[in-house]
């Protein structure tokens, strides 16, 4: 069964537009050249606009890891850091039951 | 774009077997009849066995509510309340970006 990510972060409203250029690369390059990418979202609270989440689905745990190992990846997640408000936000891995 | 729903649960360990075969029915009754499901699955973190996801996507706001009247909702949703470990669960409810 595939592999689903739901990594939640919480963005300052003066760092939103930033934020949003850099995710529009992440999920673009992911989407593209990540094999095994099943799906991978940006998606945005619909009671709170500077509370963000990355729904992800991958193939299987290997594909994920070689997607933390990719160049976007590597360059991007760091850049997102500078965007946070403090509230913290977290990720979540789980394994598709259904 | 469409609307994307997380929808957490803290299962009791006595209760897992029951909890899933009632999100077992759920799961099916909803790809299966549900108009505007693009994808509707169980997930459990792979670092707590008693922790579970409901993962949505759905074509708009429509579908999600029609799906909220179905028999197959108004009847199982409640049914899963008696599985909870008391641990707050919660439902996030996103709008796709990219």
């Amino acid at each position: 069964m595939s592999i689903r990510v739901v990594a939640e972060n919480h963005i300052r409203a003066d760092a939103v537009d930033e934020y949003l250029a850099v995710t529009k690369e992440l999920v673009e390059k992911t989407n593209t050249l990540d094999k095994g990418c099943i799906s991978y979202q940006l998606a945005r609270d619909s009671s709170d606009p500077l509370h963000f989440a990355v729904i992800e689905e991958w193939e299987d745990q290997a594909s994920l890891d070689a997607h933390m190992k990719a160049e976007h990846f590597t360059r991007l997640i760091p850049e997102l850091g500078k965007f946070g408000s403090g509230k913290p936000g977290g990720i979540a891995i789980f394994e598709r039951v259904y």
